[in-house]
């Protein structure tokens, strides 16, 4: 099968070696995120694309600098929405209604639920609920990066304040969650691609109640 | 591309028909799920799989009604960690330890620090991050279904402490997350099925800083 001979594939690369991903490669990992499945079909999420040197150097620190930063090819930041704004529901429900041909209004009851149910709830609330949303779509990246032998290192650790702020993501609405580094492994180099891949046993993984 | 092609045709199926599939199928989504990758490889979360039917039925009304739940062949139910306790992290690193043959107590700064960090959060914020890692195996347990043709809806409309009640999760450490319905779908009566895939436009989904 082939997804599970992929997950087997990839590991989280600790050195890259620098050289760069076609475009084309980054393009169909970036569609596999966007074709994520997403709570209501929201998406409350986007992608910042980086290739260009001079800004991977000036988010190393913010990265406690970890190598792949600068030695990726590109990195794709996931941001999720900082709230569900009323706008944002309407405007999502409004494209649905127009690329399927549907009656204006066709989904009202359920989005006018679906917007008293986020205004219920605190901005926070909102952005753990999105950034939930943004992990299906990392993971699904990630499967995508290891079909086309592209090495992939997902990262949480970095200062998101500070990468938010340095990206100016506060004026789009987001917050970043993961990033993503992109590029090609450094085997030489790499610690850990010749350890095993270790995980869970499946007895202990899985709990069956049948 | 493979994984574009199966993230085509998955579709949140909305009308199941009561048939099974088989369990070497069920078995490979979760394979997908345990083989994702997750924060320090610390696998925070398990799947309650559930084909019984007595079980299924009392599932339903937790579930707000949704038909899937008992029209399904198998439910997976992932639960994260109510906490990283310093027992579990580690009982992960000794398992890497022994399964990549290193020397004991190898990576113990790492995981000081990392223990040491959990410690200094709440246990609230233990299950958040746990959460998000159980969402990756979740997005790639739905691609593993996809490339099977097998269908899938992704839940996350439950009441969760009522399926922890149920499920006893509370005596295991776990917390329920989403459901993952397996099944067939109902060609004739899934409204969704016909349905034009709608996602937002690749120009705003992706911010590119090149």
């Amino acid at each position: 099968m082939r997804l599970l001979e992929d997950l087997q594939w990839r590991y989280a690369t600790k050195k890259m070696n620098g050289t760069s991903v076609d475009q084309e490669k980054i393009d169909k990992i970036i569609e596999a995120a966007r074709l994520a499945p997403t709570s209501s079909g929201l998406q409350p999420f986007r992608i910042i694309e980086i290739k260009n040197a001079e800004l991977k150097a000036k988010i190393q620190p913010i990265a406690f600098g970890q190598t792949q930063i600068t030695d990726s090819s590109h990195l794709l930041v996931f941001a999720a929405y900082d709230e569900y704004s009323t706008e944002r529901i309407e405007r999502s429900f409004k494209q649905q209604e127009v690329e399927r041909n549907l009656p204006a209004g066709f989904a009202d009851d359920y989005k006018n639920m679906l917007i008293a149910s986020f205004n219920s709830k605190t901005k926070e609330e909102h952005f753990d609920h999105a950034a939930r949303q943004a992990y299906i779509a990392f993971g699904l990246a990630i499967a995508a990066a290891a079909e086309l032998k592209v090495d992939s290192t997902p990262m949480e650790g970095f200062n998101n304040s500070q990468l938010d702020e340095l990206l100016g993501l506060a004026q789009l609405g987001l917050r970043s969650v993961t990033i993503l580094a992109l590029g090609n492994r450094d085997e030489q180099q790499d610690w850990l691609v010749s350890l095993k891949k270790v995980r869970v046993l499946k007895d202990e993984f899985v709990i069956q109640l049948n």
